[in-house]
């Protein structure tokens, strides 16, 4: 099978899972329903979920006890797309070609949707703890280790400093910590939470926490050469956004050539430790080459 | 001691353990830490963490196993506000005379700093769960049912029917159904986390969740009254709101007087059904008729 097939049949598979845990029962608040529906839905390329469920293979993994961790982590990112969307964010009125969750349902079911998507995310977990108790340690570790990673000290901690540098001038090291935080983290902790969830050991653990950190930048710097190298239409959003926004990015800092580099350096680096796991990566591996020679 | 006394020092007990577990470290991510610790302070009369550990000890809890949850359900209830003071929510500028989280803040980091407390109570409950794991059961049992009474078959489905009843007619039951949720859910968490992380069995839990039920509906009717029969200067905030802003209440359904005999009946029920449970539930009784007698 090619590996557009595969990643289309892994794509597919994960939607299935994730529509699965969606809520659907309800009286009165039928609109919260459809509105998270709707969130999560509108497509993407379940890259999160995939990593995860590819790692918590890769180690061994062979029930589903990881199923409510890929719905959660895909509700985790959609509700942070949901609420950048809003007006007060990045007041953007499409996503993927479609209308965002505001822009269709009104901004306080927008705001509402994404408090929703992230609660629902730790019901979910935390009901998947209960109900696999020999393995609770795991699942509550599993879960402790994905909300670090969306929280002030991940994702919102990287959202807070990419808003607040926005028309500004700011370090390369500042430029990193948004990169690390925005992007990286919840990447990483896809990674991580398969191989807890798995039985992984702590060093283990560790190795793949440190590959998940490159594939996320190597991901995030791709994206900053996309924005300067594709076109409009391949990109299916404005090229030379970061530009216009008046956005600091890895090539005006190191250039086109090195970030370039940077990007092989990196995903080289983590392709030869996930070989060294001696885990079945292979798909994992195809996934990141993937990730870094994407057009789009 | 007074009650006054006693519940001063109590609230001061609380917002002690509230402000020691809210995150200080930080680097480039400081204004979102600041809002946070911002929205928390501006006061509130800590009912919610009180309630929780009245009933904690109440069971015999005597350890400091639910400080963590008495911060997070805090930090749930103020993340609540922050997002329903949204200009496309109610929109207020101040919530007890100070200036409401996006006021002070900016919009983007009021919903920001909303999404981060959410996410960091759960990254405190984790936590905790982790840190206690001889009873790790039943940390995570509570968390996953304040978990519930947090989203939308709890306060957030109660949020949601509740913007959308604006200026409509609703029937008696819709009413219910918007109380019970958006009110009565986290103050019944409150109570029914105390007491199974103080380890109560299932029939004292189930006691426990109705008589969370009885106050969390008697102080929303009370609510309701003190809109009519309270002056603005002693409520600390404007009088016969819900007839400016065409809510029903269920003075509108029951009239006057039925209304406060049913918060006299459901009052009476509870503390009843306390007595019964045949622990020290002095200081809850108390804090029970405070409630519902309160003239703010």
């Amino acid at each position: 099978m090619s590996f557009k097939s595969e990643l289309i049949e892994k794509q597919n598979s994960m939607n299935a899972i994730i529509m699965d845990f969606l809520p659907k029962e309800g009286t009165y608040q039928k609109s919260i329903l459809e509105s998270m529906n709707y969130s999560v839905s509108v497509g993407g390329k379940r890259i999160r979920p995939i990593l995860m469920n590819e790692t918590y293979r890769m180690f061994g993994g062979k029930d589903s006890i990881v199923n409510p961790f890929l719905a959660a982590i895909e509700m985790i990112h959609s509700y942070s797309l949901v609420h950048d969307d809003l007006p007060a964010m990045d007041n953007d009125d499409f996503r993927r070609g479609q209308l965002t969750t505001h822009k269709k349902y009104g901004e306080a079911l927008g705001i509402l949707a994404g408090d929703a998507l992230l609660n629902y995310a730790f019901e979910l977990m935390s009901k998947a703890c209960l109900e696999n108790q020999e393995s609770i340690l795991s699942s509550v570790k599993a879960m402790h280790f994905l909300s670090e990673k969306a929280g002030i000290y991940g994702m919102i901690g990287g959202q807070v400093v990419d808003i607040e540098s926005e028309n500004k001038e700011i370090s390369l090291e500042q430029l990193i910590f948004i990169h690390e935080h925005k992007t990286s983290a919840l990447l990483e902790a896809a990674m991580v939470v398969g191989a807890i969830l798995a039985g992984a050991n702590t060093e283990e653990i560790e190795k793949i926490s440190k590959i998940g950190k490159k594939i996320g930048l190597a991901f995030q710097i791709q994206d900053d050469i996309l924005d300067v190298t594709s076109s409009t239409k391949v990109l299916g959003k404005p090229v030379n956004s970061d530009e216009k926004n008046n956005k600091s990015t890895y090539i005006k800092f190191l250039g086109m050539d090195q970030s370039k580099e940077q990007v092989e350096i990196l995903s080289k680096e983590a392709i030869n430790e996930l070989i060294d796991l001696n885990g079945d990566s292979e798909f994992l591996i195809k996934i990141i080459q993937y990730l870094i020679n994407r057009k789009k």
